[in-house]
């Protein structure tokens, strides 16, 4: 099935756990390589919370299309089958607390000695040799170091995270773009490289817009703005009340303005210099946003979309996880799969945001049992037979 | 400088513009490569914005170590230069409303007859054979549609956006990831590929926690959940008050409530079973916040920090954006740096989020005025000379 993807051919030991690691899996999985998620006999830290809680469906988000194994490194005889898939695979990918691959004697500095072409790829809070790294690092807590919670929410009330794990994954969709350059680079050198991304670092860019408005102030420190732009550089730039939930509005240019004027029936405020310019309308945006919510709050969100997409006004409605994951469109596309997935029932799952002109994207095979495929894997990287495998699960090393 | 670094020899044309498309063409040229931003002869976006409101910085900071050039893309002699540029290019960036490049008569079927080993890597809010493909498509409506936006926040107000750009900058990385991808392919086909990078699908992945709280109760609308976990599956997580802001605490394990009761000087409460278990704190969520509140609400975040950190509890303080950005540790890194901007003064910039070893994070070279190397490309891409450069200006094809 992955025959024409451009990972064929690649093979990769994913040690990744809960979420940044494991992404950084999955994309890898979804271009075609071959992935196999080693798990300790207990489970990784996602797959043990997914007994009970929310947790199941974000295990199999992130593990479609790999292969399982079992794995208890700190035994000699895990870390020899360690060692046996390291020799035969392209890349590792990591994400445990820094120093615990040293400790276990399997950091970069072991591995390349048995494998001169690995990339080693490593996911942390913090970094490596950063201040920090000793700090448990989870994507709540580097929404609080990075100013990502700081700058989320309503001046008027405490700070909120952002309902997204926007940190784990920053970490994890750059730690993919770190493997893919070592692997671009390996093609012409023929050596591995030791990549590592830090979530911290990571998520740091997309503060962008509030990272200006502060710059300017002069070290001034910046409310929450809310809605309204995190650079107060637009007006209108706001969340508006419809009958039934939440519209989002803006206008990038005076034209997109003029076409709202037209859509919202007050082409009266046409040329109006009160609120023609951009920076006329940052000045009088209290009075902007009453205008927009006169005209949103008495509509629905589909009769105010049947209205603004025509003139092209930028817009969205607000919408929930249900009209989110039955999204027709998605499905189209194939980026949102239904599954029957063996261990969670029926369920809505993705496969990679990244596309390939000619290539459809990849056929979801749903994630597996802790250990599903020792016997296929130990077989196959470690030539070891079925009584061997079994000697290991009763001691405990699978 | 970019001598030993992975994409040394690469050359990027990047008609990327305001944030995603522009972010993996920062990520290509901090890994070695030479991009070439090409601009409007108005300026892009985003540069255009910054004579005014906080956008000064934004530009700076991702638009570092790249050449400055301006195309009409619209005239007949800007279309030549740009087909000139293209055939000595290895990847071609734009994020263009979908359609744009089409019409322009240089979209992927035309540019690989001139170059048939390409990389066209083209990032949308919605991907080009999208239901929303007509809509603009901006950070903000893309959270909206994505569900972000409306599972962010309190429960009892309004949904409010995610502070940071999560949907630009979740397309961007992606966008990186997928030109890497198709580079090494490349290496092993001879042949280019068009890759494509929705910022919907992008983000998609980021809302886990909250899709799998939302399956688990078979579609019931999940209220949003503030600081709480997504899934209401950890108890504490949460961010409390200090005396001086707020502080973050979570315990993924009872080990870490165990530490947290030690640091908290609440070890009357170890070992009781109204919190012992996950499933009980859970259940006693807003007890077990009233008892870490009674700790943090007394202490500073730096005396709450001391004593937490000596116990590896899960723990950070939430960071205003002038202690981010004087962060010594991210400056030791290397990843952020002090930078004398010619355009915009005293300023801190970040590097690459991607870290090599052996190879120290690329020295910034601050973003230049518009059109800045038109004569030094134009000469070398297009073999043009002084008078035929200085024609092409005064026709405005430049």
């Amino acid at each position: 099935m992955a025959d024409g993807l451009p990972l064929s051919g690649l093979t990769v030991i994913d040690c990744g756990q809960v979420y940044n690691g494991p992404y950084a899996g999955f994309l890898l999985a979804m271009a075609g390589a071959k992935v196999i998620k080693v798990e300790p006999p207990c489970g990784e830290n996602l797959r043990r919370r997914s007994v009970v809680g929310g947790a199941a469906l974000p295990f199999a988000m992130l593990n479609s299309n790999k292969k399982f194994i079992t794995l208890n490194l700190k035994s000699d005889a895990g870390r020899e089958i360690f060692l046996d898939l390291i020799k035969k695979s392209d890349v590792l990918i990591e994400n445990f607390a820094p120093g615990v691959m040293d400790r276990l004697n399997i950091g970069f500095d072991v591995l390349r000695d048995y494998n001169s072409r690995l990339i080693y790829a490593t996911g942390s809070g913090y970094g490596a040799n950063s201040e920090y790294s000793d700090m448990p690092a989870m994507d709540l807590t580097v929404q609080a170091m990075s100013g990502a919670l700081g700058i989320t929410g309503y001046a008027d009330r405490a700070p909120v995270k952002c309902g997204p794990a926007i940190c784990d994954f920053a970490g994890g969709t750059h730690l993919y773009g770190a493997i893919m350059t070592a692997l671009y680079e390996r093609e012409r050198t023929g050596r591995g490289r030791k990549v590592e991304v830090a979530m911290l670092e990571a998520v740091y860019p997309t503060l962008s817009s509030t990272l200006g408005l502060w710059f300017r102030s002069k070290g001034q420190t910046i409310e929450r703005t809310g809605n309204h732009h995190g650079g107060m550089a637009e007006s209108p730039y706001n969340v508006y009340p419809a009958l039934d939930g939440y519209v989002a509005v803006l206008c990038v240019t005076d034209a997109h303005w003029e076409s709202l004027l037209v859509a919202m029936d007050r082409t009266d405020l046409v040329g109006d210099s009160r609120f023609s310019t951009l920076a006329a309308r940052v000045e009088r945006l209290e009075e902007v946003d009453q205008v927009v919510e006169n005209f949103t709050q008495s509509r629905t969100r589909s009769e105010i979309s049947a209205i603004l997409r025509r003139l092209r006004v930028p817009f969205a409605p607000v919408r929930n996880l249900s009209e989110v994951t039955s999204d027709q469109s998605l499905f189209d596309r194939r980026f949102l799969q239904k599954i029957n997935h063996p261990l969670y029932g029926e369920t809505v799952l993705p496969t990679s945001p990244i596309r390939f002109d000619n290539a459809d994207p990849m056929t979801l095979e749903p994630s597996g049992e802790l250990g599903r495929d020792n016997d296929e894997i130990l077989s196959e990287f470690a030539g070891l037979d079925a009584q061997s495998i079994e000697r290991l699960r009763a001691s405990g090393a699978i």
